[in-house]
C-alpha cells in the first residue's frame, strides 16, 4: 500500500468512500464500476480512479472494484480496526450526544470514561458509563492511558482541561469547543467540529438562494 | 458591499473570523491590524487581507481594521440579522444537544417547533419547546412556514422526511444524517454534519502521527 503524499482533500473523501460501499455491501452488491460509484457518489469516475489510485489502486480495467475488498482496505488506511481508548470530558448535551450517538468501537475507538465538573452530573450513568468527577482526570489518564480526548465543554474551560490532558499523555483531541488547540499546542493531532461556524455557512448559502 | 464570486472556502473562513471578532471585542479592543489578527488565527496576513478584500475591504491603511465595524459587516453578510424559522426533525440524544446547544438567534435562526415519530417522545418538553408528533409535519409547515429544518433522524428515515418537508416548501437543510439530500434534491441548499466523517479522519491523521 502507498500512503505517501495524500492530499488531506483525499482523505477527507475516504469516510464517505467507506460509508457508499457499507452500503452497497448491505444491498448484497459484490463489485461496481467507477462510472457507477461515480454516479452514486456525485464524483467524477476519474476524480474516483484518481482517489483510489492514491492508495495503489484496487479496480481491474473491465471487472470495476471489489467492493468488500475496497471497503476493507479503506477501513485499514483509516485505522478503523483499531481500539484506541478515548474520553469524553463535558457531559452536557453534547456529550450526552457524542456518547450516545456515535458506534465508537465501529470506528476503531473505544470509550472508557466520561468526566464533568459539575457534582449534579457526577455519577450519573451516561451510555454505560458513570460521568466521573472531571478532577480525577489526571489520575484516571495516568492509570488508562486514553489516547484520544473529545471536548464538549465550553470554550472558557476548555484551555484549562486540554493542559492537563496533553500534560497526561493525551495529543490527540475531537474537538466541539471553540478553542483553538492547535494555537497552544502545535503538535496535537485535532480534528473541530464547529457546529456554529457550519450554521453561519448554511445562513450564508440561504440568502444567496433566497431561501 | 461586493459579494461576486466570492469561493466557497472564503465563506467557510467567515465564520472563524466572524468568532474572532467577537472575542476581541468582548476583550474590549477597537482596532487591529491585519498582521496582528494573522497571527491570532493562524492566517498569513495577505490571506487575511485577501479575503476581506473580496468584500470590498474595510481595513484602511496604516490603522487596520475596526473591530466592531468587521463583525457587524460580516454578520451581514453571512446574514445573522434574520430570524428564519427553524424546526428539528428528531428529538434523539442529537436533536436534543442541538436544540439545547445552539444559540440559534445569534445566528439570525429561531427555532419554532421540534419533531418526533416516537410517541414516548411527543409531548416531552424540550428547549423549551413541546416535541410535536412527527405526522404533524405537513400541516405545521403549511401553518408556520419554517424556511430551515435540522435533520437529527437516522438514514434510513431521512429520505422520506425530506421528501414530506420538500412538498412543503422548504428547502434548506442542516443535515446530521448520512442521507444524500443534494442527490434527490440537487436544488437544495444542504450543510452536512458528518460527525462519523469527522472521526474517521481523526482517526487516520492519529495513525499517520502515531498517537
Amino acid at each position: 500500500m502507498q500512503e505517501k503524499n495524500i492530499s488531506m482533500s483525499v482523505i477527507r473523501r475516504l469516510p464517505r468512500y467507506y460509508r457508499f460501499l457499507e452500503e452497497l455491501l448491505k444491498e448484497g452488491m459484490e463489485k461496481i464500476s467507477s462510472r457507477e460509484l461515480s454516479e452514486r457518489m456525485r464524483l467524477t469516475a476519474s476524480q474516483i480512479r484518481q482517489d483510489l489510485n492514491c492508495f495503489g489502486g484496487f479496480g481491474q480495467q473491465g471487472y470495476g472494484y471489489n467492493i468488500a475488498e475496497l471497503h476493507a482496505e479503506i477501513g485499514s488506511i483509516l485505522h478503523l480496526n483499531g481500539d484506541r481508548r478515548v474520553i469524553i470530558v463535558g457531559a452536557g448535551n453534547l456529550g450526552r450526544a457524542v456518547s450516545s450517538h456515535l458506534d465508537f468501537k465501529r470506528f476503531g475507538f473505544k470509550l472508557i470514561g466520561i468526566f464533568d465538573r459539575d457534582p449534579a452530573v457526577v455519577g450519573e450513568k451516561i451510555a454505560g458509563h458513570i460521568v466521573r468527577d472531571a478532577k480525577t482526570l489526571r489520575e484516571f489518564c495516568a492509570e488508562y492511558s486514553p489516547k484520544m480526548a473529545i471536548l464538549c465543554i465550553p470554550r472558557e474551560f476548555a484551555g484549562d482541561t486540554v493542559k492537563v490532558l496533553s500534560e497526561s499523555g493525551i495529543s490527540a483531541f475531537w474537538n466541539f469547543s471553540h478553542y483553538d488547540i492547535l494555537g497552544d499546542y502545535p503538535n496535537a493531532t485535532v480534528e473541530n467540529v464547529h457546529l456554529n461556524d457550519s450554521l453561519m455557512a448554511l445562513s450564508y448559502e440561504m440568502e444567496q438562494k433566497g431561501c
